[in-house]
């Protein structure tokens, strides 16, 4: 610890960074950013833009990069991507930066970072195309934790064909996450199909009873299959549940 | 009318089959009859044996037997059942009983009673076992209807092979009842593939959030396909829907 | 396929159309279009505007257009549905555009299209005004499936005498798509009249308590006659009903 | 007071009945009888049975009978019926008894109880038999609060013209009470049709989704006619209101 | 009807009216207006503002004073109001504009309109401020209708003494409407101490679990007091429901 | 420690009892008793027999005998109470039996067990006799916890007269249970009178919309007065809470 | 009284505070302010801002400082508070402001104003950022009633040792408010490990199914913890139900 | 197959095992067994007992063990599971019995039968007692799909010290499954603490509002953790995607 406080005197490490080693979090203006989190549950802390602030976010994006290396931020509209990407790097000029617009996932590293890289691959499947923000979320999680994506889209159950087309592909994955909305069948043919696990994602495309994902969450629910789902949107968490599966499968092959 | 007020005075007609056919119902100790249901709307009155003493459904099973020639009588249980035949046989010994245990509908035809009969066909699908009962009812009421039935039973999506292997028989049905439980994909994929028209049933089969056939019901509803749908478990509904429909056909080919 | 294909080098067929003949399917910037939708389950695929930028829907319609002939666009706003018309005009100025404003409809047929014509009549009826996108949205895909649409508006429960004045009218028709929003009580009082199938179209016209179409679906799904339903505003899977069992009907017609 | 409790002393009023007019209430085992409440808010005090036993209802009846003339049971069944009848006539030998068994009501009036009498009629109609329970319920407390009740039985949307023959009939009324269960719509129709003051009376008679009476009540509430409501099944409730209304309708005619 | 015509002819009377007169209702641009209502049923018919345009209101309220000498315009906003009575004066320059800008009801009334006048007051009480609008919507129909408003605001249960100061007054008046937001708990306090009948009107103001009305609406369904309601902010249901009460009061007294 | 070990071995102390002060619980074959709660969080451990045998709370019960003195048994039947009572006064024939049939509640306690005496009152209320249950198993856990309990019953909205005769006494208590069910509303009103800290325990006992208890639920929670509230016919949560109140109130008076 | 009414004349009290005085409420513009909340129930009267006008609120504002010499504003915005500052301003040039921008709460109070002082503290507990706006709404109550506030912020139970650290502290408080949003477990967490009577406060932060706060409402409400629990962000009845604790425990105090 | 038909011929292999080799699946009186369900989505088939008479679930329990060796069935009651035991034995006297009555999961393997046996570990995590069941059946069905089972019992969170002492004993699993009822708090605390890919099962085990194990669901919907769930009581499911992780991580030990 003497250590790390003389680098700190010594301008060698930031405070925030010494704070993250000796607490497990950064305590900064817009809160505290849980630093240690990937190392207790092997999840990367991610920053959800929803109700905050350009400046709170940046500020949270600017403790991660310092503390972790990275800031993963979700559900981020482009302007205020542009705004945090732009003051990050008046502080980390040569921060690496990886923005998925349509999933609103924003990734910011710094040069010394060292992405993990998994020995395994997650198949992201989506119905069709409304879809597409929270697959790209799940696919991004996945892509971060150090997995290899692979998509399979708009192979929605009213065309079956497409889906039967691509069952080898399905097969070879190691974990799949399987996106739908309206009624949410699409999980269900599939895990009829395969052994592959299968992590259910509900969407909220339709309208009427049911249509703010409701079906598709309790279709799923309902399964007949051995489905395990996430809430409707949550697309951070199913690439997470997927992430640590991957990630068990990586200590097993190095074996 | 004044024919037929001779006829009940020579006891040729029975007082309820004259009060039917002149005011279009018939008064009982257990209610009313609607007799002239099946004239006006197309649709046979059943009697919903749910909630009534069997002492209620001899009653008005007796009056339809006397006013339309036939009773239909629906979710009844085997001990009514055999209780109901057993006392409308003492008045009517030469009526004609057709009992479909497993799906709870007992049909009691007079020996005059004049079947009608229709150039169309009614396909009745299930995704499983539990499925059997509301299925059974809707298959009920289209036969009384006139139309003939013909069943796929077991081709859940859990194991979609099943299904492909029968969908040259599906495309040739003039309107396919589509029974489900669980999360009620079946329909769906149905209409995925065949472009007879569909109503979709759901079925109260599971457990848990939606287990009380809500998931399959909004399911149905959210469908992306051009299904309509009837309430859970309402075979009876779906039947009669059906049985309109063919009836329409019935004329076209006529013509 | 060689044919197509050098019908395609010659420039005689789009790549679009020959992937869409090929494969069922034409994939493009927006995603992939469904062309075979129509041949496999008698409905044409239509393009849903919500959610959708005025690029996405002008390079699916475009898309359609150039495989199946003809262009659906539902929920569109004026402004929208302008800027398509125009951008495919671009490259289809023959193209012939039928726009429904108030139900949101937008149709493009390219010159060579031939529409279905088929010989039966669908009735759409509304309770009131808060009732015609949805019917006209319905009313719109009956018509684009060939059957011919025969609009009674303005015939609410509460007003039971609008309704009387018109019964042979409806009973004339082949299938009913009756729209009603608040208590949705007018498809079970036309059903209780009329031997015709009808399908219940339940309307987000309300406040309060079941205001969003709640009590509407429900009403209909307790309905005591034999109605099928389609989710709340579900016009164009009402209509899509309604003409699948026109087309039934027009193929007994010509046997 | 001193005269009252002189009348105490002397056995000529029973303790009950002294307390009951001094405080409001009478006190006994199976807790307090709210013996002003007719007084006080116009609608007599009723004993739910439901959830009570026997000897609860009993003790409650008798000090009804004793402070108010009069006891009205709701919900009550024939065997608890025969017992409370059966003990209460132990102590008043001479009460009179009536007994609705059909709606679940019991009324024991003490020999000097004189009953009130309106000028004014309420109309209690139902569309079904399964609606027999709680229009009978309300019926007996209309006529217990004096007024005079007609019943318009069987009446439901389904068989409309049986509605239309019996208007006359309804629009005669002073108040008209309109139960009706599944997707509750009679007694919207019926005040399209007159002007009568209308109180809608949900009941639980159906199933699946909305068929616990939620349908019915949610029907009424969007209603677009001038309709009061009351909870599901609440004949109590929409008999008192109903009596209330009569009361200030005598007092109008009486002056 | 020969002299409808004639005066149709001679331009005395407006083809609207003429066409109200003969048919119960007038066609025009924005639908059809219910001229019969009041007559059929006691309630003048209204014009929600909700989802109309401007120019939709403002035909419909002529059509409203060419046939029936007025028009109730309900949830309108300021301007709507200003816009609408402007283009109505345009035609009608002499009618008569009542603008409750607070409860959102505008009334225009044309020259020879002839109000109608009952001998009965109606009680409008209120808990709080918010119930201001629904109250207020409430008291603008009552009003219409002929019958005598007396308000009663901020009595809400939190203080009940300001309720208790009152109570003469709310026993004094025929019927009350009482509006109560939250947990809805006032029209239960009020019916347990007065005997005028009550309509309980529910109203959005609260926050969270049942802050939408819902937790009013089901207080009040719960209510173990003779209450009667209408639908969450249902202003003129209430106001209507009392006003055909009055009706009837107003004709006793009258005898 | 060691001392502890030698009174086992010595059989001074049983080997539970032991295992509970050293690990804060006991294992058993009904499973862990928590015999450290009472110390770390303040309310004593209770064994509820709801979904459990007689024999597996009889372990639990002698279990907690042992370990902390006194077994505290919830929503237990008469006949498992006795059979429960009879074996654990096998082993510990001395033990004190405190029953309180109506609410459900059993108390075993050890002769040597020292009950805590705080100095603080807790007001128990009821709106009527259906709350008798929940408000005896709250009263029945203040008293095991050591506080005075006072009981004010039968005051319910609907007889206001009845709580505002007894407003002193419950301003005098240190806090107030008050229970109620249907509309709820008695805690807003109490709470509205006195300024003493106020727990809402809602009942279920109404039926239709809101009779499982959620219309009194729902209406605690929308109170405009400072109430806390626990679940639907929570007694234990509510008396546990006033407990933890009445402790700090006594350690605040003992300073 | 007299007194009073000189004092009025003299100009030496205003009417508004003379009215106060006596009626226990004052009148203004904007409705009736109830002066007499704080001495009856021991809460302070505030201006819930949500649906209010500035001028509204003003008007209320001042009539507060002038007949309580305090006006607490809940729910406002900065825009709004910086307005209502200022017209006070006008009148009260003294009056101090205390402003917690982020909580919403503004706080206005006359010179002369003695704020309460009580010997106790409440701890305010928050798992997460999202949780501070009620937090800070109910620290503001609690610090307006005159208890010490103590706050234990961002220690959610994903990271459960930041909560084990603060034991102690939370240990030593006389009341905690536990704030909590998603799946709301931080109050049962902190109920299991300390002994002093929590409130929990459930925070609408997540998003699909129960992201509204109904998930973490049921899950307090289902906590198997001595917990009580307020609506969804309502973090005035939080403060208010323990600064009515803290006034019980500083008057045990004074003993 | 010319041999399997020859086998069958010479009465080496069964009827229903041939065709459930050639078609996947076996058709007996009870209905379609899927005996193809393993190889194909890596789940072995089970019959739910629930709703299914002993006479059907031995028929299908039969042809399991004849078509894949082994008969897993589900909810079982203790008289039942003896019965169908008894029945099977008859046929097949050798075939081992695994019965777990509290689970309520009966296993048959006939004597032949090689079970799976995978290199991999799964913790069953339950928060208290009346998890046990669901918990059970989860421990089953990863047993008979070949991994190891570890259970951590009664580690609820009003408790923590429970769990925070076995933390590494659950670091040490390949996955966990998480079993917790009322707010279903355990999986998420667990979560924060392990880098362990875990299955939420929420279970039913409370009352009042979210006792039917909703409020679970939606806690562990709601967790901020890397959670997937499954649906109430859905033991089957965890265990079967449990089982399909252990699977892979198996196959790339082996590699």
């Amino acid at each position: 610890m003497r250590e790390l406080l003389e680098a700190v005197a010594a301008g060698e490490v930031s405070p925030a960074e010494a704070e993250a080693e000796l607490a497990g979090y950064a305590t900064g203006d817009a809160g505290r950013f849980d630093a240690a989190r990937e190392t207790r549950s092997g999840v990367p802390e991610a920053i959800l833009a929803d109700g905050k602030t350009a400046a709170e976010i940046t500020a949270l994006a600017t403790t991660a990069v310092e503390t972790t290396g990275r800031a993963i931020v979700t559900r981020v509209s482009e302007e205020t991507a542009a705004t945090v990407t732009g003051t990050v790097h008046e502080h980390h000029p040569d921060a690496a930066v990886a923005h998925d617009e349509r999933a609103g996932v924003l990734v910011l590293r710094a040069a010394a970072f060292e992405a993990p890289d998994l020995d395994a691959t997650v198949g992201v499947v989506t119905a069709g195309t409304s879809d597409a923000v929270p697959a790209g979320e799940a696919a991004a999680v996945v892509r971060e934790m150090g997995a290899t994506v692979e998509r399979v889209d708009d192979v929605g159950v009213a065309g079956i064909a497409r889906l039967l087309d691509r069952l080898d592909e399905l097969r070879d994955r190691d974990v799949l996450i399987v996106a739908a909305g309206r009624e949410g069948a699409l999980p269900t043919v599939v895990a009829g199909l395969v052994d592959t696990p299968i992590i259910g994602l509900p969407v909220s495309s339709g309208y009427g009873h049911g249509g703010d994902g409701g079906a598709a969450l309790s279709g799923m629910l309902q399964s007949c299959t051995a489905l395990s789902v996430v809430n409707i949107g949550a697309g951070f968490t199913a690439g997470a549940q997927a992430g640590l599966i991957a990630r068990r499968l990586d200590a097993a092959r190095a074996d």
